[in-house]
């Protein structure tokens, strides 16, 4: 196995303009404080529902030893986790104002996050663990329940937070509440005698100790993650021994499809998995993982397992949209190629997992089809969980709709995607680019300027592109001092046509992986112009794709496109597409924050004379449709949408 | 309001050859003894589940003065009702072998008819009151549940035997059975002090006390018909009354679509209904009986709610094939348009109840579009729910199915179709056609001779036909001695273009109504040939339907077709058919006992080259379709069939 590519680390990278930036700037100054609202209230309600709890005379456990610290919290309004995960929402939440602090200075945030990072100070135990739920709502069950009660999931939230809060800030307040956090897991965890040979039911924990290895380089964190890595799926199942130790026999999701552990990605040790099962952010989150372990290790057992997953993951199971996870009852995977549109789930999640699970994949193997997925999956899935004030989620999203599917202003029932919308967006600085040996490689093509080392020599570069909307982007290279190395620039999949001039000269790249690849001695100045060309792209889904048959969907650079009643009336489905080319399209200013439309032909299946059945075709009026950009859809008055339409001709 | 037209009676109806006669000899050798003995069968089941719960010591209830007849059932193997419509097969199957033994003398069924009505004698109380599922398992709730228990509905299954069996025996066993029970019924029901102000949960009775009166012309019958129709949906609503009676407080069809009683045609009086909806056998039954009592009173206003109701069904709630209902859930109707394929439900006995409805309107008004409707309902979605060996029987009637849907040798969780089905078939020769004054109307083409009462002329008529397959028919009349009047012949709404010969010269009728008006001096002999024209019509359904949108249905004649695996193969969704009209009937022998196939242009759609998505359209090869009459499917080995079939162009 060859070694792994570096990322340039988020710090390093900073957006300059356009599309990512103004999104950026969104989330900073609008949707980190709507969140934080957000939560804030909800730990009101959490509070008062204890309050008639114990009112009420009803059970609640307390801790003995944690009066102190809940006596404390009682007096705050946050530090109330009425829900299992409500730490992994704090924790992304800090996680993404962290992000957001390392580039820009805002007061009143720091205030925020310090007054958080405070009460988990107060809230944690002596011994180090430290969990709101548990430790208000049922002490007695701390490690009893990996299998349902999220614990580990929600310290590797907090964990990944105190990260990017020690890289942001330079602080270590964070990162030492999770270091403690951390060093009492790998006591508590183990293949030792008296250590639980336990691993949580919702994976997030095993990409949060790498990340916390990295920074501490304390090997205690590795060897737990691949202890959990390894452990995962052995027979006899874990959760079946926990659950026998807590007396608890009731059925275990009865009637789920497949065995109920592959919900919780158990149902077999990682190394024999073949297939993308059950719920879809467990999958991602714990794939990234352990692609990212395979790459430490050098575990070629573990990669191949990644490989196989990925493999089927995008031959049978992944919206054109980038999302995956087709159902809600088990917010996962079901059966190959069942991709419905109207109901899709498609979990804002889901689509983040799988941008990390891509991303730690490219590290290993500079090859576009990953990083093509993480473009397609931010453009699409991901983006249009978040409207376009920055204050409303799509949990679920779905490729078709009647009209009834909005975004909320919290998804209280698990506001999960707010923070990791929030997290994502604010990081994606750090996407951009890797490094290894003599090679700069770009994936991401955003408004930004750059700073690498490249085998000793400084380098920035500044990236200046028209995307998601125009194909011509400029890179303009500056070593330190003139140097040999390799610019690799990805060749996006959408492009058919690509053109590159290097200071006004046509150069022709040597292409490997899809990614272009520039070796030569570079001078400072040096000014890489690409043209992408960005034809609409007329889509169709293979046979299989019950759902999509008789239909096409369009796309254009990284976006896919949809159909929406604002702008084609009611009754979508009337509309049959030309698919021969004929497509006009214009950026237009004022619609949607600034997007391209696209115009198509159509035909419009018009009513039939009478009756329910006729022997005469409908008739058909020639017209057109406006497409727009799926992430921007549901931004205006409530209808219908459509990603995938009739298509004329069959 | 005008008199009603007269059936020509089905004993003056001889079928003397060809398509219809052929599934009648089916029937009426082999289906109805396969149904004899499952019924039987299914006793003895029922009788060993009585005598385990006996021997278990769990509560049944024993009448006290039943003794004598429940002990003498203990040592049949019939008279066992486990199920609550018990009788009501009992019924129809008696009703099916008397029409059978109409026509044909069968001493070995002639027995089994007997024996069967040797034991409803036996088991007949004192007071005329007859259900052996109320006797033998809860003789306490006699009349306490009209809602749930069917005892109404029974009593009118064996009303409706017992006609047949006098009309066609001359014998009086079953009739004054009947008589006896009808005359306990109209005490114990009606408007008066100490009756019962109720009415069946499934309609039924109100049809048999019609035709019970029209053999006795006993006005007590009649009366109670029009009490139950008229009583029937009042506020407040009976069956709530009972339950409270019954201190039955469990919420009845919770989470049930609409109001719950519109399951069992009770939400509102019948008189306010303007839509159909519910329970589609209990909507037919009611209805066909409402039109019924509608032309018996001349009451307009009953007249114009069936109107509501058929216009209702025919514009937004009939398959193609005649199949209406299309949820399982509640057995019924559900929104406008919603017309699912492959979870169609549509079931036989529903057809069954459409085909009776249709046939009191087209009693009370000589229009085609009742006699056409009969005759779709026939051909398709009747028709196939009886296998070409006569053994096997479809309940639900899909027009789409993956191949898992079969026929089975018994729907033993319900057995109401397999000898609704033979009862209908039977009973045939009873509707095609009908005399009012002057005018005798054909409204079914088979080959059979008639005999009808023209004011005061005997005229039998001879028609023979190609139909279903062919067009030619000839209609020759033989008037006892020349005579003025008028022959109506339906025109098919099949047919675009037909050919009239008299005595082989051209002539024009008159047409009204969808029928071919012939009014002249008939002389014995005179001979009409008619040609109706069979082209090949490519149906398409209004938008709303979604589940036929772009595709189309092929029908010819009455029969509405379909294509399936054992002739195209599997994936029949990739095939688009060519709808220009490039069509190729061929009569084949040796096919599912000699049908005409359809062979149709179509491309095939071909997998794309790779992966889930593509830029390039599936390549398509051009090929060709065989399609079968509906009907005839799932006769061969096991695969998928379709109705709607996607169309090239769109």
């Amino acid at each position: 196995m060859e070694p792994a590519w570096q990322p340039v680390a988020r710090k390093n990278v900073t957006l300059t303009g356009g599309f990512w930036q103004r999104w950026t700037e969104l989330v900073g100054n609008t949707t980190l404080k709507h969140e934080f609202d957000q939560l804030r209230h909800q730990g009101q309600l959490d509070a008062l529902l204890l309050d008639q709890r114990l009112h009420r005379g009803l059970k609640v456990e307390r801790p003995d030893n944690a009066s102190a610290s809940l006596a404390l919290a009682t007096a705050t309004d946050w530090y109330w986790g009425g829900s299992i995960f409500w730490d992994s929402d704090t924790g992304k939440w800090l996680e993404a104002a962290s992000a957001r602090l390392e580039k820009t200075s805002d007061a009143e945030l720091t205030g925020f996050v310090e007054w958080v990072i405070e009460r988990l100070q107060q809230a944690q135990q002596p011994d180090g663990y430290l969990n709101s739920h548990i430790l208000t709502w049922r002490p007695r069950h701390r490690f009893k329940n990996l299998r349902d009660l999220h614990e580990l999931y929600c310290a590797g939230h907090l964990f990944e937070a105190a990260v990017v809060h020690f890289e942001a800030t330079g602080q270590r307040s964070l990162l030492d509440i999770a270091t403690r956090y951390a060093d009492y897991l790998a006591k508590v965890f183990g293949p030792k005698e008296g250590q639980l040979p336990g691993y949580c039911g919702h994976p997030e924990i095993e990409l949060a100790l790498l990340r916390l290895y990295r920074v501490t380089q304390q090997p205690a964190y590795l060897e737990l993650c691949r202890f959990f890595i390894n452990e995962r799926g052995k027979s006899p199942n874990y959760f079946d021994e926990e659950a026998i130790r807590r007396l608890d026999n009731r059925p275990f999701r009865p009637g789920h499809p497949g065995s109920p552990y592959a919900y919780m990605q158990a149902d077999r040790p990682i190394r024999e998995q073949s297939r993308v099962v059950g719920h879809a952010v467990r999958a991602m989150y714990l794939f990234a993982a352990v692609a990212e372990l395979a790459g430490i290790d050098h575990d070629e057992e573990l990669l191949a397992a990644c490989h196989r997953v990925w493999d089927d993951l995008n031959q049978t199971k992944l919206y054109i949209t980038g999302g995956i996870g087709s159902a809600a009852e088990n917010e996962g995977f079901t059966s190959d190629y069942d991709l419905p549109n109207e109901t899709a789930y498609a979990e804002t999640c889901a689509s983040i997992g799988l941008f990390l699970f891509a991303h730690r994949l490219l590290l290993l193997d500079l090859d576009s089809r990953y990083s093509d997925l993480i473009e397609l999956a931010l453009h699409n899935n991901i983006l249009s969980g978040l409207s376009l004030d920055g204050k409303r989620f799509f949990y679920d999203n779905p490729l078709a709709s009647r009209g009834q599917h909005h975004r909320v202003e919290w998804p209280w029932w698990c506001p999960c995607c707010p923070q990791n919308l929030a997290r994502l967006i604010l990081s994606l600085p750090g996407y951009v680019a890797s490094v290894r040996d003599t090679v700069l490689a770009v994936h991401l093509f955003f408004d930004c300027d750059l700073a690498a080392d490249i085998h000793g020599t400084p380098v920035t570069l500044r990236s200046q592109t028209q995307l998601p909307f125009e194909g011509q982007t400029v890179l303009t290279v500056n070593p330190k001092q003139p140097a040999h190395f390799t610019l690799a620039v990805r060749i996006p999949a959408w492009s058919e046509n690509q053109q590159y001039r290097l200071n006004g000269a046509g150069i022709e790249p040597d292409v490997r992986k899809g990614y272009a690849h520039f070796e030569r001695d570079w001078q400072p100045g040096d000014e890489l112009t690409i043209n992408f060309d960005l034809p609409v792209r007329t889509i169709r889904a293979r046979y299989e794709v019950e759902s999509d048959r008789g239909r096409v969907a369009l796309s254009r650079g990284p976006l896919v496109y949809c159909v929406e009643s604002s702008d084609n009336g009611p009754e979508l489905d009337r509309y049959l597409l030309d698919a021969s080319g004929n497509y006009q399209v214009s950026f237009e200013r004022d619609v949607l924050g600034g997007v391209n439309v696209i115009r198509a032909t159509v035909f419009r299946e018009e009513q039939l004379a009478e009756g329910l059945y006729s022997t005469e075709p409908p008739p058909r009026k020639p017209g057109q449709v406006t497409a727009i950009p799926y992430y921007a859809w549901d931004n205006r008055e409530p209808g219908q949408m459509q990603v995938w339409v009739r298509v004329a001709g069959g």
